[in-house]
Protein backbone atom coordinates (compact mmCIF):
# COMPACT_ATOMS: atom_id res chain seq x y z
CA UNK A 1 0.00 0.00 0.00
CA UNK A 2 1.04 3.22 -0.76
CA UNK A 3 1.25 6.22 0.98
CA UNK A 4 -1.96 7.86 -0.99
CA UNK A 5 -4.13 5.02 -0.76
CA UNK A 6 -3.53 5.05 3.34
CA UNK A 7 -5.11 8.59 3.52
CA UNK A 8 -8.64 7.18 3.22
CA UNK A 9 -9.40 9.87 0.27
CA UNK A 10 -12.31 9.58 -1.68
CA UNK A 11 -12.10 12.83 -3.53
CA UNK A 12 -9.34 14.94 -5.49
CA UNK A 13 -10.02 18.61 -6.29
CA UNK A 14 -7.81 20.30 -8.32
CA UNK A 15 -6.39 24.03 -9.04
CA UNK A 16 -6.68 24.22 -12.59
CA UNK A 17 -4.69 27.96 -14.25
CA UNK A 18 -0.93 26.44 -13.33
CA UNK A 19 -1.83 22.97 -11.79
CA UNK A 20 -3.46 21.57 -14.41
CA UNK A 21 -3.10 23.94 -17.71
CA UNK A 22 -0.59 25.90 -18.77
CA UNK A 23 -2.28 29.41 -18.82
CA UNK A 24 0.58 31.81 -19.72
CA UNK A 25 2.23 29.10 -22.50
CA UNK A 26 -1.31 28.73 -24.32
CA UNK A 27 -2.76 31.97 -24.31
CA UNK A 28 0.77 33.24 -25.97
CA UNK A 29 0.14 30.64 -28.43
CA UNK A 30 -3.24 31.01 -29.26
CA UNK A 31 -3.37 34.67 -29.51
CA UNK A 32 -0.11 34.78 -31.49
CA UNK A 33 -1.22 32.69 -33.92
CA UNK A 34 -4.96 34.40 -34.21
CA UNK A 35 -3.46 37.75 -34.06
CA UNK A 36 -0.95 36.40 -37.58
CA UNK A 37 -4.22 35.57 -39.39
CA UNK A 38 -5.92 38.89 -38.45
CA UNK A 39 -3.30 41.44 -38.61
CA UNK A 40 -3.70 41.99 -35.03
CA UNK A 41 -0.09 42.44 -33.82
CA UNK A 42 0.16 42.87 -30.46
CA UNK A 43 3.14 41.62 -27.68
CA UNK A 44 1.03 38.75 -26.32
CA UNK A 45 3.27 37.88 -23.54
CA UNK A 46 2.78 41.06 -22.16
CA UNK A 47 -0.82 41.30 -22.55
CA UNK A 48 -1.36 37.89 -20.60
CA UNK A 49 1.62 39.06 -17.91
CA UNK A 50 -0.49 42.82 -17.01
CA UNK A 51 -4.15 40.71 -17.52
CA UNK A 52 -2.70 38.49 -14.88
CA UNK A 53 -1.25 40.98 -12.98
CA UNK A 54 -4.72 42.51 -12.56
CA UNK A 55 -6.50 38.78 -11.09
CA UNK A 56 -5.45 39.17 -7.40
CA UNK A 57 -6.53 42.58 -6.89
CA UNK A 58 -9.93 41.92 -8.95
CA UNK A 59 -10.50 38.76 -6.71
CA UNK A 60 -9.55 40.83 -3.75
CA UNK A 61 -12.00 43.42 -4.09
CA UNK A 62 -14.94 40.49 -4.47
CA UNK A 63 -13.76 38.56 -1.44
CA UNK A 64 -13.52 41.72 0.95
CA UNK A 65 -17.29 42.79 -0.49
CA UNK A 66 -16.47 45.40 -2.04
CA UNK A 67 -17.59 43.74 -5.35
CA UNK A 68 -20.83 41.80 -5.47
CA UNK A 69 -20.25 37.95 -6.89
CA UNK A 70 -18.57 38.28 -10.15
CA UNK A 71 -17.65 35.53 -12.45
CA UNK A 72 -13.71 34.96 -13.61
CA UNK A 73 -14.88 35.27 -17.37
CA UNK A 74 -16.66 38.44 -16.05
CA UNK A 75 -13.57 40.16 -14.29
CA UNK A 76 -11.43 38.56 -17.01
CA UNK A 77 -13.17 40.96 -19.39
CA UNK A 78 -13.43 44.26 -17.24
CA UNK A 79 -9.23 43.52 -16.72
CA UNK A 80 -8.76 43.37 -20.40
CA UNK A 81 -10.15 46.39 -21.77
CA UNK A 82 -8.24 48.29 -19.22
CA UNK A 83 -5.11 46.20 -20.34
CA UNK A 84 -5.79 46.49 -24.38
CA UNK A 85 -5.70 50.22 -23.47
CA UNK A 86 -2.36 50.43 -21.55
CA UNK A 87 -1.07 48.42 -24.50
CA UNK A 88 -2.21 51.06 -27.07
CA UNK A 89 -4.15 47.99 -28.91
CA UNK A 90 -5.87 49.17 -32.05
CA UNK A 91 -9.40 49.14 -31.90
CA UNK A 92 -10.89 45.43 -32.00
CA UNK A 93 -14.73 44.70 -33.02
CA UNK A 94 -16.82 42.98 -29.62
CA UNK A 95 -16.46 39.93 -31.25
CA UNK A 96 -12.00 40.18 -31.48
CA UNK A 97 -12.00 41.28 -27.23
CA UNK A 98 -14.87 38.24 -26.94
CA UNK A 99 -12.23 35.95 -28.73
CA UNK A 100 -9.49 37.06 -27.07
CA UNK A 101 -11.83 36.89 -23.50
CA UNK A 102 -12.55 33.40 -23.81
CA UNK A 103 -8.83 32.07 -24.93
CA UNK A 104 -9.21 30.80 -21.19
CA UNK A 105 -12.04 28.53 -22.45
CA UNK A 106 -8.69 27.23 -24.74
CA UNK A 107 -6.44 27.01 -22.06
CA UNK A 108 -4.29 23.91 -22.60
CA UNK A 109 -3.02 21.01 -20.66
CA UNK A 110 0.60 20.40 -19.13
CA UNK A 111 1.74 16.97 -20.91
CA UNK A 112 1.12 14.96 -18.19
CA UNK A 113 -2.14 16.39 -16.89
CA UNK A 114 -4.59 14.00 -18.67
CA UNK A 115 -2.88 10.72 -18.57
CA UNK A 116 -2.30 11.38 -14.66
CA UNK A 117 -6.33 12.52 -14.38
CA UNK A 118 -7.34 9.73 -16.55
CA UNK A 119 -5.25 7.26 -13.94
CA UNK A 120 -6.67 9.04 -10.70
CA UNK A 121 -10.65 9.05 -12.37
CA UNK A 122 -10.04 5.29 -11.67
CA UNK A 123 -9.84 5.16 -8.08
CA UNK A 124 -11.47 8.71 -7.18
CA UNK A 125 -13.66 11.18 -7.40
CA UNK A 126 -11.68 14.40 -9.43
CA UNK A 127 -12.67 17.75 -10.25
CA UNK A 128 -11.39 21.19 -10.38
CA UNK A 129 -11.85 23.43 -7.36
CA UNK A 130 -10.87 26.50 -9.60
CA UNK A 131 -11.72 30.30 -9.22
CA UNK A 132 -12.70 29.64 -12.99
CA UNK A 133 -16.66 30.05 -14.01
CA UNK A 134 -18.22 26.60 -14.62
CA UNK A 135 -18.63 27.49 -18.66
CA UNK A 136 -14.77 28.20 -18.84
CA UNK A 137 -14.11 24.95 -17.22
CA UNK A 138 -16.62 22.76 -18.69
CA UNK A 139 -15.52 24.32 -22.17
CA UNK A 140 -11.88 23.99 -21.17
CA UNK A 141 -11.99 19.97 -20.26
CA UNK A 142 -13.90 19.86 -23.84
CA UNK A 143 -11.25 21.09 -25.63
CA UNK A 144 -8.48 19.10 -24.12
CA UNK A 145 -10.50 15.76 -22.41
CA UNK A 146 -9.76 16.64 -18.96
CA UNK A 147 -12.08 13.47 -17.50
CA UNK A 148 -13.10 15.63 -14.41
CA UNK A 149 -16.44 13.97 -12.99
CA UNK A 150 -17.64 17.47 -12.09
CA UNK A 151 -16.49 21.18 -12.13
CA UNK A 152 -16.75 22.39 -8.62
CA UNK A 153 -15.85 25.72 -9.70
CA UNK A 154 -15.87 28.51 -6.94
CA UNK A 155 -18.85 29.75 -9.04
CA UNK A 156 -20.90 27.39 -7.22
CA UNK A 157 -19.75 28.62 -3.67
CA UNK A 158 -20.08 32.55 -4.94
CA UNK A 159 -16.63 32.83 -3.14
CA UNK A 160 -13.11 32.62 -4.35
CA UNK A 161 -9.84 30.57 -3.22
CA UNK A 162 -8.65 30.80 -0.39
CA UNK A 163 -11.98 31.38 1.21
CA UNK A 164 -12.92 28.42 3.60
CA UNK A 165 -16.58 28.80 1.66
CA UNK A 166 -15.06 26.90 -1.22
CA UNK A 167 -12.84 24.34 0.13
CA UNK A 168 -15.27 23.33 2.71
CA UNK A 169 -18.43 23.98 0.00
CA UNK A 170 -16.79 20.91 -2.11
CA UNK A 171 -17.06 18.66 1.33
CA UNK A 172 -20.24 19.48 2.69
CA UNK A 173 -21.60 19.09 -1.43
CA UNK A 174 -19.77 15.61 -1.53
CA UNK A 175 -21.12 14.71 1.96
CA UNK A 176 -17.25 13.51 3.00
CA UNK A 177 -15.63 14.97 6.00
CA UNK A 178 -12.58 17.05 5.18
CA UNK A 179 -9.63 14.64 5.70
CA UNK A 180 -11.60 12.89 3.05
CA UNK A 181 -10.86 15.53 0.40
CA UNK A 182 -7.51 16.34 -0.93
CA UNK A 183 -6.45 19.62 -2.90
CA UNK A 184 -4.21 19.44 -5.57
CA UNK A 185 -2.14 22.30 -6.43
CA UNK A 186 1.10 23.81 -7.70
CA UNK A 187 0.85 26.45 -5.00
CA UNK A 188 1.47 26.65 -1.04
CA UNK A 189 -1.03 29.50 -0.47
CA UNK A 190 -3.79 27.30 -2.04
CA UNK A 191 -2.76 24.16 -0.03
CA UNK A 192 -1.94 25.68 3.29
CA UNK A 193 -5.59 27.23 3.22
CA UNK A 194 -7.11 23.64 2.42
CA UNK A 195 -4.85 22.02 5.26
CA UNK A 196 -6.23 24.93 7.96
CA UNK A 197 -9.51 23.54 6.94
CA UNK A 198 -9.00 19.94 7.45
CA UNK A 199 -8.33 18.72 3.61
CA UNK A 200 -5.30 16.49 2.76
CA UNK A 201 -3.06 18.30 0.17
CA UNK A 202 -0.58 17.75 -3.00
CA UNK A 203 2.11 19.85 -4.41
CA UNK A 204 2.96 19.55 -7.84
CA UNK A 205 5.94 22.12 -8.85
CA UNK A 206 4.89 23.60 -12.21
CA UNK A 207 8.05 26.14 -12.38
CA UNK A 208 7.37 27.84 -15.68
CA UNK A 209 4.03 28.51 -14.96
CA UNK A 210 4.85 32.34 -14.85
CA UNK A 211 7.74 32.00 -17.57
CA UNK A 212 11.17 31.35 -17.61
CA UNK A 213 11.85 33.42 -14.59
CA UNK A 214 9.45 32.45 -12.14
CA UNK A 215 10.50 33.11 -8.34
CA UNK A 216 7.76 31.84 -6.62
CA UNK A 217 6.36 27.85 -5.98
CA UNK A 218 9.32 25.95 -6.91
CA UNK A 219 9.70 24.25 -3.89
CA UNK A 220 6.81 22.94 -1.55
CA UNK A 221 6.76 24.72 1.85
CA UNK A 222 5.43 22.88 4.09
CA UNK A 223 5.66 19.11 4.78
CA UNK A 224 2.53 18.36 2.11
CA UNK A 225 0.85 14.84 2.37
CA UNK A 226 1.93 14.11 -1.22
CA UNK A 227 4.71 16.01 -3.12
CA UNK A 228 4.90 14.67 -7.14
CA UNK A 229 7.29 15.40 -9.41
CA UNK A 230 3.78 16.11 -11.94
CA UNK A 231 0.53 14.79 -12.56
CA UNK A 232 1.50 10.73 -13.46
CA UNK A 233 3.97 10.90 -10.65
CA UNK A 234 1.04 12.05 -8.13
CA UNK A 235 -1.40 9.24 -9.69
CA UNK A 236 1.22 6.52 -8.74
CA UNK A 237 1.87 7.82 -5.46
CA UNK A 238 -1.95 7.91 -5.06
CA UNK A 239 -1.85 4.00 -6.21
CA UNK A 240 -3.91 4.88 -9.18
CA UNK B 1 -27.67 16.74 -41.92
CA UNK B 2 -30.18 15.06 -39.93
CA UNK B 3 -32.48 17.42 -38.33
CA UNK B 4 -30.91 17.12 -34.99
CA UNK B 5 -27.32 19.00 -36.38
CA UNK B 6 -29.26 21.32 -37.69
CA UNK B 7 -30.98 22.68 -34.87
CA UNK B 8 -27.42 23.98 -33.88
CA UNK B 9 -27.56 22.80 -30.11
CA UNK B 10 -24.51 23.60 -28.03
CA UNK B 11 -25.42 21.34 -25.28
CA UNK B 12 -27.78 18.62 -24.23
CA UNK B 13 -29.09 18.13 -20.52
CA UNK B 14 -31.25 14.83 -19.37
CA UNK B 15 -33.37 14.33 -16.86
CA UNK B 16 -31.91 11.43 -14.92
CA UNK B 17 -34.60 9.39 -12.83
CA UNK B 18 -36.17 7.33 -15.86
CA UNK B 19 -34.79 9.02 -18.22
CA UNK B 20 -31.18 7.57 -17.96
CA UNK B 21 -31.29 5.48 -15.04
CA UNK B 22 -34.20 2.89 -14.32
CA UNK B 23 -34.98 3.88 -10.49
CA UNK B 24 -37.44 1.32 -9.46
CA UNK B 25 -36.05 -1.80 -10.78
CA UNK B 26 -32.79 -0.76 -9.44
CA UNK B 27 -33.69 -0.02 -6.22
CA UNK B 28 -35.93 -3.55 -5.78
CA UNK B 29 -32.53 -5.48 -7.28
CA UNK B 30 -30.55 -3.61 -4.87
CA UNK B 31 -31.92 -3.86 -1.93
CA UNK B 32 -33.74 -7.09 -2.91
CA UNK B 33 -29.97 -8.49 -2.89
CA UNK B 34 -28.98 -6.51 0.77
CA UNK B 35 -32.38 -7.36 2.87
CA UNK B 36 -31.43 -11.12 2.27
CA UNK B 37 -28.08 -10.47 3.21
CA UNK B 38 -28.60 -8.65 6.00
CA UNK B 39 -31.80 -10.52 6.81
CA UNK B 40 -33.87 -7.51 6.67
CA UNK B 41 -37.27 -8.94 5.09
CA UNK B 42 -39.13 -5.66 3.02
CA UNK B 43 -41.35 -5.81 -0.06
CA UNK B 44 -39.03 -3.50 -1.81
CA UNK B 45 -41.25 -2.71 -4.64
CA UNK B 46 -43.87 -1.86 -2.43
CA UNK B 47 -41.27 0.14 -0.51
CA UNK B 48 -40.17 1.89 -3.49
CA UNK B 49 -43.62 2.57 -4.54
CA UNK B 50 -44.53 4.62 -1.38
CA UNK B 51 -41.02 5.95 -1.53
CA UNK B 52 -41.94 7.73 -5.16
CA UNK B 53 -45.61 8.70 -4.24
CA UNK B 54 -44.05 10.89 -1.22
CA UNK B 55 -41.58 12.71 -4.11
CA UNK B 56 -44.28 15.02 -5.57
CA UNK B 57 -45.65 16.27 -2.52
CA UNK B 58 -42.26 16.74 -1.02
CA UNK B 59 -41.05 18.95 -4.07
CA UNK B 60 -43.80 20.90 -4.01
CA UNK B 61 -43.36 22.29 -0.56
CA UNK B 62 -40.07 23.31 -1.57
CA UNK B 63 -41.16 24.95 -4.73
CA UNK B 64 -43.82 26.45 -2.96
CA UNK B 65 -41.84 28.26 -0.33
CA UNK B 66 -43.46 26.35 2.21
CA UNK B 67 -40.22 24.54 2.70
CA UNK B 68 -36.71 26.22 2.70
CA UNK B 69 -34.22 24.68 -0.12
CA UNK B 70 -33.99 21.13 1.09
CA UNK B 71 -32.24 18.64 -1.37
CA UNK B 72 -32.82 15.28 -2.29
CA UNK B 73 -30.75 13.21 -0.01
CA UNK B 74 -32.76 14.85 2.73
CA UNK B 75 -36.08 15.01 0.88
CA UNK B 76 -35.69 10.74 0.31
CA UNK B 77 -34.37 10.45 4.03
CA UNK B 78 -37.66 12.40 5.52
CA UNK B 79 -39.87 10.03 3.42
CA UNK B 80 -38.10 7.00 3.81
CA UNK B 81 -38.50 7.24 7.40
CA UNK B 82 -42.08 7.73 6.87
CA UNK B 83 -42.42 4.66 4.66
CA UNK B 84 -40.40 2.48 7.16
CA UNK B 85 -43.21 3.64 9.62
CA UNK B 86 -45.84 2.68 7.26
CA UNK B 87 -44.58 -0.87 6.21
CA UNK B 88 -43.71 -1.38 9.74
CA UNK B 89 -40.52 -2.04 9.07
CA UNK B 90 -38.08 -3.83 11.95
CA UNK B 91 -35.72 -1.62 13.85
CA UNK B 92 -32.88 -0.71 11.43
CA UNK B 93 -29.80 0.80 13.02
CA UNK B 94 -28.53 4.39 11.51
CA UNK B 95 -26.14 2.95 8.99
CA UNK B 96 -28.91 0.50 7.93
CA UNK B 97 -31.45 3.30 7.52
CA UNK B 98 -28.47 5.18 5.45
CA UNK B 99 -27.78 2.13 3.01
CA UNK B 100 -30.87 2.25 1.86
CA UNK B 101 -31.25 6.21 1.64
CA UNK B 102 -27.97 5.94 -0.55
CA UNK B 103 -29.51 3.32 -2.82
CA UNK B 104 -30.36 6.32 -5.55
CA UNK B 105 -27.33 6.96 -5.62
CA UNK B 106 -26.34 3.10 -7.25
CA UNK B 107 -28.75 3.13 -9.26
CA UNK B 108 -28.15 1.56 -12.69
CA UNK B 109 -28.48 3.09 -16.39
CA UNK B 110 -30.77 1.30 -18.67
CA UNK B 111 -29.14 -0.59 -21.26
CA UNK B 112 -28.39 1.76 -24.18
CA UNK B 113 -27.57 4.91 -22.02
CA UNK B 114 -23.89 4.89 -21.81
CA UNK B 115 -23.27 4.05 -25.27
CA UNK B 116 -26.07 7.12 -26.34
CA UNK B 117 -24.24 9.42 -23.50
CA UNK B 118 -20.68 8.25 -24.53
CA UNK B 119 -21.20 9.01 -28.56
CA UNK B 120 -23.51 12.14 -27.34
CA UNK B 121 -20.35 13.36 -25.39
CA UNK B 122 -18.36 13.69 -28.66
CA UNK B 123 -20.63 16.72 -30.07
CA UNK B 124 -21.99 17.93 -27.58
CA UNK B 125 -21.62 19.14 -23.81
CA UNK B 126 -23.77 16.52 -21.90
CA UNK B 127 -24.79 16.72 -18.01
CA UNK B 128 -27.56 15.84 -15.78
CA UNK B 129 -30.51 18.10 -15.50
CA UNK B 130 -32.06 16.47 -12.22
CA UNK B 131 -33.46 16.95 -9.28
CA UNK B 132 -31.08 14.73 -7.80
CA UNK B 133 -28.07 16.52 -5.63
CA UNK B 134 -24.58 17.17 -6.40
CA UNK B 135 -23.31 13.77 -4.47
CA UNK B 136 -25.71 11.58 -5.87
CA UNK B 137 -25.25 12.36 -9.73
CA UNK B 138 -21.68 12.38 -9.15
CA UNK B 139 -22.06 9.03 -7.19
CA UNK B 140 -24.22 7.65 -9.62
CA UNK B 141 -22.10 8.48 -13.01
CA UNK B 142 -19.34 6.93 -11.19
CA UNK B 143 -20.83 3.85 -10.25
CA UNK B 144 -22.23 3.23 -14.05
CA UNK B 145 -19.50 5.48 -16.40
CA UNK B 146 -22.41 7.72 -17.30
CA UNK B 147 -19.72 10.26 -18.68
CA UNK B 148 -21.04 13.43 -17.89
CA UNK B 149 -19.15 16.79 -19.04
CA UNK B 150 -20.66 18.37 -15.62
CA UNK B 151 -23.91 17.56 -12.95
CA UNK B 152 -26.35 20.60 -13.80
CA UNK B 153 -28.21 19.57 -10.56
CA UNK B 154 -30.87 21.18 -9.31
CA UNK B 155 -29.05 21.95 -6.24
CA UNK B 156 -27.05 24.11 -7.55
CA UNK B 157 -30.09 26.48 -8.96
CA UNK B 158 -31.62 25.82 -5.69
CA UNK B 159 -35.13 25.14 -7.52
CA UNK B 160 -36.43 21.78 -8.71
CA UNK B 161 -37.85 21.43 -12.03
CA UNK B 162 -39.86 22.57 -13.68
CA UNK B 163 -39.09 26.23 -12.19
CA UNK B 164 -37.94 28.54 -14.80
CA UNK B 165 -34.62 28.74 -12.76
CA UNK B 166 -33.44 25.50 -13.64
CA UNK B 167 -33.61 25.20 -17.44
CA UNK B 168 -32.49 28.60 -17.77
CA UNK B 169 -29.90 28.19 -15.23
CA UNK B 170 -28.34 26.30 -17.61
CA UNK B 171 -28.19 28.30 -19.93
CA UNK B 172 -27.25 31.18 -17.93
CA UNK B 173 -24.21 29.04 -16.55
CA UNK B 174 -23.06 27.95 -20.20
CA UNK B 175 -23.29 31.49 -21.51
CA UNK B 176 -25.97 29.67 -24.24
CA UNK B 177 -28.86 30.96 -25.53
CA UNK B 178 -32.11 28.96 -24.40
CA UNK B 179 -32.37 27.27 -28.15
CA UNK B 180 -28.76 26.31 -28.16
CA UNK B 181 -29.57 23.98 -25.00
CA UNK B 182 -31.65 20.82 -25.43
CA UNK B 183 -33.78 19.07 -22.73
CA UNK B 184 -33.78 14.98 -23.18
CA UNK B 185 -36.27 13.42 -20.78
CA UNK B 186 -38.80 10.63 -20.68
CA UNK B 187 -41.32 12.73 -19.11
CA UNK B 188 -43.62 15.37 -21.01
CA UNK B 189 -44.19 17.51 -18.41
CA UNK B 190 -40.24 18.28 -17.79
CA UNK B 191 -40.24 18.94 -21.96
CA UNK B 192 -43.12 21.35 -21.66
CA UNK B 193 -41.34 23.41 -19.44
CA UNK B 194 -38.17 23.22 -21.36
CA UNK B 195 -40.33 24.24 -24.32
CA UNK B 196 -41.68 27.26 -22.66
CA UNK B 197 -38.59 28.83 -21.90
CA UNK B 198 -37.20 28.71 -24.96
CA UNK B 199 -35.40 25.06 -24.89
CA UNK B 200 -34.85 22.44 -27.89
CA UNK B 201 -36.54 18.65 -26.51
CA UNK B 202 -35.91 15.02 -26.97
CA UNK B 203 -38.62 12.82 -26.05
CA UNK B 204 -37.28 9.47 -25.23
CA UNK B 205 -39.80 7.18 -24.06
CA UNK B 206 -39.28 4.54 -20.98
CA UNK B 207 -42.75 2.81 -20.56
CA UNK B 208 -41.58 0.77 -17.64
CA UNK B 209 -40.28 2.80 -15.76
CA UNK B 210 -42.97 3.26 -13.45
CA UNK B 211 -43.06 -1.07 -13.40
CA UNK B 212 -45.59 -3.01 -15.75
CA UNK B 213 -48.43 -1.31 -15.20
CA UNK B 214 -47.41 1.91 -16.28
CA UNK B 215 -49.79 4.46 -18.11
CA UNK B 216 -48.00 8.15 -18.33
CA UNK B 217 -45.86 9.30 -20.53
CA UNK B 218 -45.90 6.38 -23.29
CA UNK B 219 -46.27 8.49 -25.88
CA UNK B 220 -44.87 11.81 -27.12
CA UNK B 221 -47.94 14.36 -26.66
CA UNK B 222 -46.07 17.07 -27.95
CA UNK B 223 -44.10 17.44 -31.47
CA UNK B 224 -40.64 17.69 -29.55
CA UNK B 225 -37.88 18.51 -31.71
CA UNK B 226 -36.51 15.27 -31.43
CA UNK B 227 -38.32 11.81 -30.86
CA UNK B 228 -36.20 8.79 -30.10
CA UNK B 229 -36.70 5.32 -28.96
CA UNK B 230 -33.91 5.26 -26.87
CA UNK B 231 -30.60 6.87 -26.26
CA UNK B 232 -28.54 4.68 -29.19
CA UNK B 233 -31.37 6.15 -31.78
CA UNK B 234 -31.46 9.73 -29.91
CA UNK B 235 -27.71 9.80 -30.40
CA UNK B 236 -28.07 8.62 -34.25
CA UNK B 237 -30.68 10.95 -35.14
CA UNK B 238 -28.40 13.87 -33.18
CA UNK B 239 -25.44 13.26 -36.17
CA UNK B 240 -23.48 11.75 -33.06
Amino acid sequence: MTAGTALGVKAIVFDTFGTVVDWRGSVISDLGIWGAAHDINLDWARLIDLWRDRYNPQKARVRSGELPWTNLDELHHEALLAVLQDLNAPDLTEAQVMHINRVWHRLRPWPDSVEGLTRLKRNFVIGPLSNANVALLVNMAKASGLPWDHAFSCELFQHYKPDPETYLGVCRMMYLEPSQVMMCAAHNYDLAAARRFGLRTAFIPRPTEYGPSQTTDLVPEQNWDIIATDMIDFAARMGA
